[in-house]
């Protein structure tokens, strides 16, 4: 155990901000730190340049008659700000409680290490069942695309028969968690135009269109009072759930007071007809992300305003397509908005939703590998995020990703005092050991 | 004609901003000016001290057999920011072809000396047919209150039959206009509260309500389809236009077109049934004037926000009250606002409608005044906006105004370049002459 918890001090020691340039000598470096802790597991290892942070390979010595797993993580973290409410500094880590804390603690290196040190064991041992490659990034924080550009021209030398990532939280603590899909996004922005400056509300209050007033029926229009989204043709490609999805979920150690201490909110509310859990991870959504128009100053300014906007993001579910879920959006615009403004759209981002068969040869390998480390049952959850790398893996490598996440809930990952809890480094080991070892049985 | 115009020149030097208290000893010389000038007409002069700036009063020797007649006006102006887009410093006067340029020249310097330079003819002429009181008050351009509690406090001293304002615009040059109604306004804030701070909308999009989404639904669920208010009981106390005044409005030489150009709005639009001058002076309407909620800077930000607001203001025709509609108002809102979020309501101020029965013998009295003074048809119109000025005088004093206005729509009120046309100087003595020997006919 000492050894991995030094070297997750010294990887952790590296301030791999990829979001700002000034840091850019420190994700060289611990890019750098890598390849030599790589070559030491034994294996093959390489920084890939890329036109922003390089990109680590390693692979272990081919066998042709293994399957072969990519390992994906990322070096690179978030920004350590705000530095005033770190109980100590953020690129010196410290132990207490059973944690260890420093940026990166969580997300994502002492979730990639155990990874590292459960295939070198296995070499030692001379019992690797597998071909493992590990692709490590460094711009998953900074929203990069230079990952996807590196697998799309790597993919000849990158194949393989399945993914692993760890970079996602258990749903409690000591509850194996396999993340079995994600929600996918959409989202835009809308500026309705309406007079050419401001104009006092008295003089011309009822002349014109107010673009405030529209937006909000535009935007009000995109729901039913049911909560549902009111989109025509939004749902035609929603998957419902599975029975047996619905039944685990039940007994998942998660419910409606956890998410109201977590959200605050007065209460939880949503599309009817499905629980909290159920609208979280397997229903879409529209909400608007940010509203802006006219006078938002101290007090009153009686104003018809010349402009407002929204930004809206949709989250999509399986087998949703973003392509398809834009063009309804901008459709359903196009025959709302009057013509008594002007209405212009910014496409900004967007990301498929992602499910694999919960049942399906690997998911299965998974879930064995996660009960016989962890010594319970398996939660296999959704979550409602979304996670660009797995489609990107599946476009390029035209694989499958198993999510198999060693973080806790409450490890404060893009937050102030990140940390990791050292069990998990051991927990790691044994379960990659076993995963491998599963996966090798498919 | 040198005579008023000089006068309009020392008057205008004064940098009279009431907003600012930089200039608060320039609104005491002004105040001091005015006092001695209409010593000098003849009146019995008193600089009356207030809370904030002080308030002219000048009277003519009381005739008791005579009527009374209140003529206000405001000695303060407007901030003459933004500076560099005045062609001639805002407080150095310039005449530029046939007007006078200078802050204040017509709002309201430029409109009242006509009225002290009639009054002061008939004095030398000994044929002054009514009282007149001045009430000069140097508060209208920062919604002071103390005019009002003057007025309150002096009622008796004060005691008229009807007042007269010059503060408002010519339906067009060389049209006389006597300016019978304005319309009230209500202004209120509405603020919601969801999640304590802005959630990620993967993790929590679809869990808990959107404040933004509720903002919307709420405000737009305030508009029928046809642009109408949907509020219950909102337009019980709603007046219709007579028949004289629909056909009034038709041959008055302000047309869609001229909206159009002002407004830079792609095309005219309201409630259904109405022309546009009759929206926009007869119709009671709700205008979003500001909005804001979640994130506003560039790009995406993929939040559920914890917060939204709206600044929205209503304007009112006669007969509604504005405390009754600001109740109907809340009322709809607590109606409607889902206990999924925290509602919290600003009050913002307000203001009634006003008319006065244009075939009134007051009314007739300054029709004919000013048709006879400028020798053209007068235009009987309305305004959108409101004048709390018309209010507190009503209630205050109990009279009536009559609102014979001789700036022009283009004489660039509260911006920079402010002018008054040099003519209007003469005709604005002319008619102050024609209209107190017509409301003393009455």
């Amino acid at each position: 155990m000492s050894d991995i918890l030094e070297d997750l001090f010294s990887y952790v020691r590296f301030a791999s901000v990829s979001a700002d340039p000034r840091y850019k000598d420190q994700l060289q470096a611990c890019a750098d730190w890598l390849v030599q802790r790589f070559e030491r597991a034994g294996l093959e290892a390489k920084k890939h340049p890329t036109a922003g942070h390089p990109i680590v390979v390693a692979k272990t010595a081919a066998q042709p008659d293994q399957k072969t797993v990519l390992i994906y993580g990322h070096y690179d973290v978030q920004p350590p700000d705000p530095l005033e409410l770190w109980s100590s500094p953020p690129f010196e880590p410290v132990v207490r409680d059973g944690r260890v804390i420093a940026r990166g603690a969580a997300d994502n290196k002492g979730q990639l290490l155990p990874h590292l040190f459960g295939v070198e064991q296995a070499l030692k041992e001379h019992t690797l069942p597998v071909n493992v490659i590990f692709v490590i990034e460094g711009e998953e924080e900074s929203g990069g695309k230079n990952l996807g550009i590196f697998l799309e021209a790597n993919n000849e030398a990158l194949r393989c028969d399945v993914a692993v990532i760890s970079d996602c939280p258990m749903i409690a603590p000591d509850v194996p968690t396999l993340l079995y899909g994600t929600r996918g996004v959409v989202c835009l922005e809308v500026t309705l135009t309406g007079p050419a400056a401001d104009l006092h509300s008295g003089l011309f209050g009822g002349l014109v269109a107010n673009p405030a007033n529209v937006l909000n029926r535009l935007l009000s229009g995109m729901h039913h009072p049911d909560g549902s989204v009111a989109i025509p043709r939004f749902y035609d490609r929603v998957l419902g759930l599975d029975d047996w999805e619905r039944d685990l979920w039940t007994k998942l150690p998660i419910n409606d007071a956890h998410w109201l201490k977590l959200t605050g909110a007065p209460e939880l509310a949503g599309e009817a007809g499905f629980s909290s859990l159920e609208r979280a991870w397997s229903r879409p959504t529209m909400d608007v992300n940010g509203l802006v128009g006219g006078y938002t100053g101290e007090g009153p300014k009686t104003i018809v305003p010349s402009k407002a906007s929204a930004k809206i993001s949709f989250r999509l579910v399986p087998d949703q397509d973003p392509d398809e879920i834009r063009a309804l959006v901008r459709q359903y615009l196009a025959e709302h908005c009057p013509s008594s403004v002007h209405m212009s759209i910014t496409d900004h981002h967007q990301g498929k939703p992602y499910l694999i068969r919960a049942n399906s040869p690997f998911a299965l390998a998974a879930k064995t590998a996660l009960e016989a480390s962890f010594g319970s049952p398996a939660a296999l959850v959704r979550a409602g995020g979304t996670l660009p790398i797995l489609e990107t893996l599946r476009e390029s490598l035209g694989i499958d990703t198993l999510l198999v996440g060693l973080e806790w809930l409450d490890c404060q990952i893009h937050a102030p005092n990140e940390n990791f809890p050292i069990k998990n480094l051991a927990l790691g080991i044994e379960m990659n050991r076993r995963l491998l070892t599963e996966i090798a049985k498919v």
